[in-house]
């Protein structure tokens, strides 16, 4: 009954028991069996991502495999989570062999890369789409939220903004070489786990940079009670962004753009150093952009900036949480 | 930029942080964290269903809201697991107020009655789909599986069969009485969750049956290593399935079709009584069907029964596990 999709489920490896990956019971009963780690807490995410709406339906198969997992991945990093697990919802249009090969060579390179064990799965047929759950552990003492961010607090940006936008206008525009950096920073953007878990103690708040900087900012300012003056000049721009779309429009997606999936965070002043000093042996860059106040609203950046700037032309709405 | 995805995700009100709950920080962050039962393992499963392959385009909203969490909670129910959390990734078509407000009510009122919360989600436009990732937790040392059936083992069933597949013959011949007992067991399955836990300790093994049972007992065989002994009369039949698919289809639906959900188990002949006693307290009977036998195979069932029957017609490929 279920032959072709058997077949298909067998490009996804999952991972054997073993107390070091947390799995008590493996794949190929009803359910798996995991053991969570005592003393910490689950962190949970999940994320859809749909052919033609969060990314190209010709994109390299390797790298909406690799992606699907990395939106959710950045979840967990955003929180300081450590990433143990994940399970797979894969409904695909049609079975085909060489996609199916390069989209799990994707997913599994990423998953080893960030020792996530793919625990369970579903695959059915359907309109091309990719759910991905994602589960970590973090301390819950340290783990971090978007509510903690302080007035007087610096705003600090993990790596480059602008990429993710930047590499989609390309890709629009036509461009196909997978070594350009501005392709590589939208097709395959790297989740920040490392630099979560680094940041445990010093960041006063987090969140990953998906719907855009200043989307994400207003998120962390609503749930801490704050307000935001930002440092436009200050933003640390993706390599080959201003080539690629001219100073302004390069600001404008470093501010608008979505999918970079940097961290962005809240610290005190005075803890800056220390951060850099973490992130350094990660090499990653750190960067301020701004300081929180006491004042609601954003200042520094001129109303109507970001008018012009549009997502993956698809379909302008993307998604939302409940 | 997410307005109209917001809105939606308005429909589903998240369950609110507390000890009871086991959710340590609610929905509105980069992650849910979840607190898990100290010695217990955390049991996962997803399961996607797409429409017009899984359910029909046009069943009723609140029916696919009950549905799409019912066949994964059931997978916890087949492991004897006492499920806690959900995260449902949604992708709609369109933003319809009374199919999303129908779902919703669907979905939360499952969540409610089987005392499992909702921690975590994604809506996303796309063609429509719910991806169910389900948790629960079991003390390891008694959880079911499907590899402990021993020969001399009855193989009993919970409930009725053929209602799954009887209730989607009568849909597809314009069948729309709500009410109707088989439309009900179709559109409406209820995971035999009180049952899976009642049968900890007594069962050897177990499954539910949602491939149909044939397919669902032929897992456990392989998993066990051992085979089984059918008793073709002794098979529950739904209520008002010979009349409405005559006795000899009623059998077949009974043997092949899918989507009863149901509990298939294995025990010792001498725990039936026991087992009997537990379940009707949920005034859920169980019946014996057959045996497990050394003989690798099913004795009992006529080759090419079930040559007849199909599944759900939008397409013959439902999907697999990974």
């Amino acid at each position: 009954m279920h032959s072709e999709f058997e077949l298909i489920a067998r490009y996804f490896t999952p991972a054997p028991p073993g107390p070091e990956a947390g799995v008590a019971l493996g794949v190929g009963d009803d359910c798996t069996l995991l053991a969570p780690t005592p003393g910490r807490r689950l962190a949970v995410s999940v994320d859809t991502s749909v052919a033609g709406v969060h990314f190209p339906d010709e994109a390299p198969a390797e790298a909406i495999g690799h992606r699907a997992l990395a939106v959710s991945l950045s979840d967990l990093a955003a929180m300081g989570a450590r990433a143990r697990w994940c399970l797979m919802a894969l409904t695909l249009a049609e079975a085909d062999d060489a996609w199916l090969e390069g989209f799990s060579r994707g997913f599994r390179a990423l998953c080893e890369a960030s020792g996530t064990a793919l625990v369970g799965g579903d695959v059915t047929r359907g309109a091309t789409a990719i759910g991905v759950t994602v589960m970590g552990e973090v301390d819950p003492r340290v783990a971090l939220t978007r509510g903690g961010a302080r007035a007087g607090d610096l705003i600090a940006v993990t790596g480059t903004l602008g990429g993710g936008a930047g590499g989609l206008a390309l890709w629009q525009r036509g461009e196909r070489d997978p070594a350009h950096p501005l392709l590589v920073r939208y097709l395959r953007p790297l989740p920040r786990l490392a630099a979560g878990e680094a940041l445990l103690g010093l960041a006063t708040a987090a969140i990953d940079v998906s719907d855009g900087l200043l989307a994400d900012l207003g998120h962390v300012l609503e749930a801490s009670g704050v307000g935001a003056e930002l440092d436009r000049d200050a933003l640390p721009l993706a390599e080959g962004l201003v080539a690629a779309l001219g100073e302004e429009p390069a600001r404008q997606a470093a501010l608008g753009g979505g999918d970079d999936y940097e961290l962005l965070l809240t610290l005190p002043a005075e803890r800056l150093d220390e951060a850099r000093g973490r992130l350094a042996a990660l090499d990653l860059p750190l960067t301020a952009i701004g300081r929180i106040t006491e004042a609601p609203g954003v200042v520094g950046v001129e109303a109507g900036a970001l008018g012009g700037w549009q997502h993956f032309q698809g379909l302008p709405d993307r998604g939302g949480q409940p």
